[in-house]
């Protein structure tokens, strides 16, 4: 995407040919920081740590991780040690698994001395792969955005999304904000209700951050916010990304996410979720029983980041002294309760016949 | 309630007789600030600038605040005007002008020279009949806790509730946490879920606060997990207050309180509202369209107020410099997702019918 005049993606090789350029997204929106990863141990940090977050982004990080490790030692057990430490950065998103299977597939088929070489090839194909998904998941939900547009015929369109599953969630364009930059760049008059998505607040310091880079109309709420302006028509549709999807439809997604979606079936409103094939796990069905809900550190609750007065970044807490938090990181949104799942190859109803349809070889 | 050791009311005749205490619920929770109003415009002030807030808690600030200024001009033409300052500082909560009216009533029959002191006697029962209501709201509540927890069988009772309905909320004792505290005492080993409540953090600031003087046993959530931990099945029973409920049941409660019931209707949860007969409105009927809802300063969601590491109390902003936001303080909660509404006089189903059998006098 187009930032400060330049081109920049969320990831991508650093001009050495081997150390991998991320932006740190923790700093924003104060400030771009651009980290590098030099080795298996920065990459797993970058996503323990949420330097990088959003499932296409983790899977397209832990990819480079991988090469990262090859380069130091290729031999099938240092690889094998690096998928394990790489997996075990995050529980929930399923993208993470599905890149390092991946990667480690091919290094696994080359020879010793061009493992790392092969690695590399495959991590870049992700990302390519990657951002063309985005832009294919940006033209089929177009159409529906330009359909709820015209079924109320408002002013302008206006889309609601929760967390952050745009350009800084993937390697470029974004899932569930896709439809909304095409939608933006031919002329519809798009808005989006952006939810702040506490605790990590990664709608208003993300999505608000690469919306205002892109010039599309937007407005932060709270996430108490999104039901009271569905229930007065001030939403035309929810599109929302996904860190996992199960075979029958089942969207686990930022914490909040199921209640946006109640929601949008009791007030009419169509809740799309944008998938990308590599965030739906075909191995499973029943998404509450079979998704491991990461479970984060209290003090996501109890405190925040913001900037002071001054300029400087400073947590503030939030609670009397010693209380007690609970920090769960994902929900899962039912099938029944999503319109349509958009991915790169149409869409589909969120069911096991609709995913079995667009993904036969996988189904 | 009992804080560090003493009783305390959120507000109460200070002992010259005439000037009125409050707490400075702005303030906490990390300093508990005692302010002294000694005039119409503190009044006006306090519940303009939410020192205080809470339903019941607005109207017994605002019936003192018409006997300061009955104090200075007790004339009919003065009463009305402060009547009208006082009932502009805050536009949802009906108690405001359920109380305004009553002792307006009563300093209007009575002599020039009696008024003042009139105003004090009437707007000293208001806040003693708030306590004996809200007193009645925890006897009435309890035995629905008791069977919530009963029905489930788990090792607590686990009440979740949003915003602040609590001691800090009314005069005394709170409406939502009446049966709560109740339950406390009476050792059921009773847990509540608070929603932090955003944008002002009523529950991470006021209502974890209340629950840790009385020693309640309590977990800071973020307002996104009610639904997860409804799904989960950990969640007994949902208690929340009102700011106004219409003749036939609609809620009025902050913002975020529609999704929390449409998420227990999903999982099957109780969802009660405790409201006291001040702050039903009996004089209209649809919620969505007859209650008008504040919109409130952008600020309180671009920011939030919290304590650095150093104990200073700061101001830090959240989101892109010039970021648009939307702040609307309340929504409405349809009649037919509350499973009963729990009043002074006994609990009632959210109808017409149900609100009627209760108050013959005022449907």
């Amino acid at each position: 995407m187009r930032v400060r005049g330049g081109d920049l993606r969320s990831i991508r090789l650093a001009d050495d040919g081997w150390s991998v350029n991320i932006i740190d997204q923790r700093r924003l929106p104060f400030e771009l920081v651009i980290a590098h990863l030099r080795s298996l141990a920065d990459a797993e940090a970058a996503i323990r740590d949420m330097a990088v977050r959003g499932a296409p982004l983790i899977g397209a990080t832990a990819a480079y991780g991988l090469c990262l490790a090859a380069r130091e030692d290729a031999d099938e057990s240092a690889i094998a040690h690096a998928h394990a430490i790489l997996l075990a950065t995050r529980p929930t998103a399923v993208n993470l698994k599905w890149a390092l299977d991946r990667v480690q597939a091919a290094m696994r088929a080359a020879p010793l001395g061009a493992r790392a070489e092969v690695g590399y090839v495959c991590a870049e194909f992700i990302c390519d792969e990657d951002v063309a998904a985005n832009r294919a998941i940006g033209a089929h939900g177009l159409p529906l955005l330009r359909a709820a547009f015209e079924k109320r015929r408002g002013e302008r369109l206006n889309v609601l999304t929760h967390c952050n599953a745009g350009w800084l969630a993937t390697v470029d364009r974004g899932t569930a904000l896709s439809p909304v930059y095409l939608a933006h760049e031919q002329g519809l008059p798009v808005h989006v209700w952006v939810d702040e998505t506490r605790p990590r607040n990664q709608g208003a310091a993300l999505t608000a951050w690469e919306l205002g880079q892109a010039g599309v109309p937007h407005t932060v709420i709270v996430d108490n916010a999104g039901g009271h302006l569905m229930q007065r028509g001030l939403v035309d549709a929810v599109v929302v990304g996904s860190d996992r999807t199960t075979a029958r439809g089942d969207v686990c997604n930022k914490i909040g996410t199921y209640l946006k979606a109640l929601a949008a079936r009791d007030c009419g409103v169509p809740f799309y979720v944008a998938v990308p094939s590599s965030s739906i796990d075909f191995t499973i069905h029943d998404g509450l029983t079979e998704i491991p809900i990461e479970e984060r550190d209290a003090e996501e609750v109890t405190g925040i980041v913001g900037q002071a007065p001054d300029g400087s970044e400073v947590r503030v807490r939030l609670v009397p002294a010693g209380t007690a938090a609970a920090n769960f990181a994902f929900d899962v949104t039912p099938a029944a309760l999503v319109t349509a799942l958009i991915t790169e190859r149409g869409v589909c109803p969120a069911s096991a016949d609709g995913l079995r349809a667009l993904y036969p070889e996988r189904a």
